[in-house]
């Protein structure tokens, strides 16, 4: 089953980007409100389609943009991204909009509160301009977004909504977060630059329950996604007792990998052979731009650290779901009728845990994290793909059958990462049947700023890549 | 100034206890329903002067009674703690009583969910009945809970009404939290047994936004104490990412110490020549059952770790001001008038922070970790006292004059073990003119089950302490 047909290409592909304008705003040629505006009209003609928002504060919005405006034309912006439009992910709480968690348990939900990095945006003067569509709970049961490329496919989750509306030029930058595969998966559908950052590294507020969960940026260039970051991070810091993300104040320079590690992760096997030959043809630009790639097979270490996360789906989902039990039990109990049978499936097999289970889960996760750190003196990275080719098709449930299974798509790729606490970096320099597919930059813990500067180098030296569908 | 006389002393004093009435509801001459009315008497009796209860939720609590004494009856207790009433400190949420955290701007707060911990003890069979006064959200501007030896003296806090409780024989056991000094201290005031466990090593449901706090128990004997953390901790393990309080299902059986460490901390400076006295006593006892002492001039290891923590309530405070500053900026805006001055006041000092100050003092706090790892093999515990010296009198802020300082009296002894994430017991073992102080037994992380054991043998082998106020 085809979806409709899309021509996205990673070397023409043209996003909306923030960073490149800010000499306009200074000299006077163009305003945030202005800029908040075109954005405005985007929306007006892809949101019915895309359906990305939760929320949307359009007064609040202006509100903001006109004083960034009024900011830039005093000649005193607050911070690179004065006036830059994002949006929040509907998992974080905002003062001046609901928080819904796209869980119908939650309908109406407006604790007025700021998450705290809703609040360094502010302060940074980026204008808040709606709450994204989020997967119920941040799991993976879908809210109605549909794919920019080809809206028969998903966007990927949960994340979905700020995947979306950057791929679709309604913003240039949102905020997304991920547990398993929630912000790279989705960029990766989307073809956006995203940073997944180290576990720890930018502060998640209210937001503080479970243990593998980061809040990261979405953005159409490399460039807007660091800013986004560490405007955030040079504000609140990291989490409680994490030292947080730490690097330059402006997007750091290009640097070139010496070495990458190829990681497969489980999700090898799960390839279709257009997205393999995809991947194929970038290692081989890289190597051809002169990096040395090392695969299981070129050293122990490498094979070991494969296997460590050769479980990484399991292990991964289940510390969580056995994290987010008491919210969700909580909620249950009040809202019996408001939450999905796909959550609460995830819930009772949680239910039937015991804390022995979980330690036991807590020391694959350490294991694998001594596997990891071992490779540093290997490469200067890790790479695999963003997620197991591009988005899939999905028509809904079927009434009377099972629930389908995974319907924002495969994580597979993703909870590698995840499970390790790792920072990744996503860009898009693939594409497969003219949808994106997105390559995984992966680093040790804490050296954000460096695989940005080697996912920029990437990005700048290496041909993209666009394999027809077979 | 002097308070009420009162003749606490340690080596008479009873509290109420639940573990030795399991044989009396197994064969029906007693049943947790008559336990719990003899609870309510006391209150009746004693809550008009203690002040300990934020709510009391007579009606659930006689039901939940009442099916435990079905279950006694039946020989189906769901576990040792079926049937004993517990007071809740009003941080945690409970689905049926309101959560108002000592602070106006909670006022009515209800959000119907159960703390981790809550949902624990009721699987356990527990008996919920009622919420405990805390210092307002936490800190130290105090509620309106007395000490049951001397109204005019504070109980300490925050966990001021679970402490107070306890020692009036309202309840057994009552559940405190701790990011400085909160359940050690008011314990120590209050002669309490309590275990502030391992940081992470009980489940602290949705309260998970600062890197140092803790759910403990606070109880009238070691057994009681000890018997509600593991129900918990086998129930909801630790925080996420932690392994969790491990131990016996039963209280671990006193263990002799060969060599503990003394520690002065910063607090030692603060003194006053009776409190002195009573712990130099103490300590001849330890000498005299057979327990090599070691102090900071013994070993170069303790002076480093001393200094390690020589400024713990600078850094810990600071560090905890920052971490609660979003939660409590978000609810000042809401409620301007609804948060004391005091509480303001750390807030604004907090909010003059950079991410940079508080990467400095995660420093700071990584070296006494370090410091405090490399006495393990010297020793099998650290001691020192709980509190310095008997509560002191509170007599509420003057009007017109600046605010009291510590009003719940001061957390130095305890803001180290808190900086180290160590757990500690505090056992009632010294009084100081007629007031209850406490000792505290510290060990490395995660050996709250041996730190319990060791308490227990100093408890049973080493005679208490009672100084006349000179």
């Amino acid at each position: 089953m085809a979806g409709q047909s899309s021509d996205y290409d990673p070397r023409t592909f043209k996003g909306l980007t923030f960073h490149d304008k800010r000499s306009a705003f200074a000299d006077g040629s163009d305003t945030p409100s202005d800029y908040l505006e075109r954005c405005l009209e985007t929306v007006a003609e892809r949101e019915p389609t895309v359906r990305a928002f939760a929320s949307l504060n359009e007064e609040t919005a202006r509100a903001a943009a006109e004083a960034s405006s009024k900011r830039w034309k005093a000649g005193k912006p607050l911070s690179p991204i004065d006036g830059m439009p994002i949006g929040i992910k509907d998992l974080l709480e905002t003062r001046d909009m609901p928080t819904q968690m796209g869980c119908a348990a939650l309908d109406g939900n407006f604790p007025k509160n700021d998450n705290a990095a809703v609040w360094a945006l502010r302060q940074a003067g980026a204008v808040i301009f709606g709450k994204t569509v989020t997967a119920e709970l941040g799991g993976n049961h879908p809210g109605p977004t549909t794919n920019p490329f080809d809206p028969a496919r998903t966007p990927g989750g949960s994340s979905s909504g700020s995947a979306a509306a950057v791929a679709s030029a309604m913003m240039p930058a949102a905020i997304g977060t991920q547990v398993g595969g929630s912000i790279i998966r989705p960029a990766a559908f989307c073809g956006n630059f995203a940073l997944k950052p180290s576990q720890g590294g930018i502060h998640r507020g209210e937001r503080q329950t479970t243990s593998m969960s980061t809040h990261g940026p979405h953005a159409a260039c490399i460039e807007d996604m660091w800013q986004v970051a560490i405007e955030i991070a040079n504000r609140t810091g990291g989490d409680p007792g994490h030292p947080g993300l730490t690097g330059p104040s402006t997007t750091p320079h290009p640097v070139r990998p010496e070495r990458l590690i190829v990681l497969e992760t489980e999700g090898w096997a799960k390839l279709d052979p257009d997205t393999v030959s995809a991947f194929e043809q970038l290692l081989e630009g890289l190597q051809r731009a002169g990096v040395t790639l090392l695969r299981r097979a070129d050293h122990p270490w490498i094979e070991s650290m494969e296997v460590s996360i050769a479980n990484a789906t399991e292990v991964c989902g289940t510390i969580t779901a056995w994290e987010n039990r008491w919210y969700q039990r909580n909620l249950v109990d009040r809202h019996p009728e408001g939450v999905s049978a796909r959550t609460q499936a995830t819930l009772s097999k949680a239910e039937k845990m015991t804390p022995d289970d979980y330690k036991r889960l807590l020391l694959e996760r350490e294991h694998a994290r001594t596997c990891f750190k071992a490779l540093a003196p290997l490469a200067d990275a890790a790479i695999t793909l963003s997620c197991p080719g591009p988005a899939p098709i999905w028509a809904g449930d079927k009434p009377g059958e099972a629930l389908a299974p995974r319907p924002t798509g495969d994580a597979v790729f993703n909870y590698g990462s995840s499970l390790l606490g790792a920072p990744v970096v996503t860009i898009p320099v693939m594409a497969v049947g003219g949808m994106p597919v997105g390559l995984q930059v992966m680093g040790q813990r804490n050296t954000d700023a460096r695989i940005t500067a080697l996912a920029r180098w990437i990005y700048e030296n290496v041909e993209p890549v666009a394999v027809k569908a077979s």
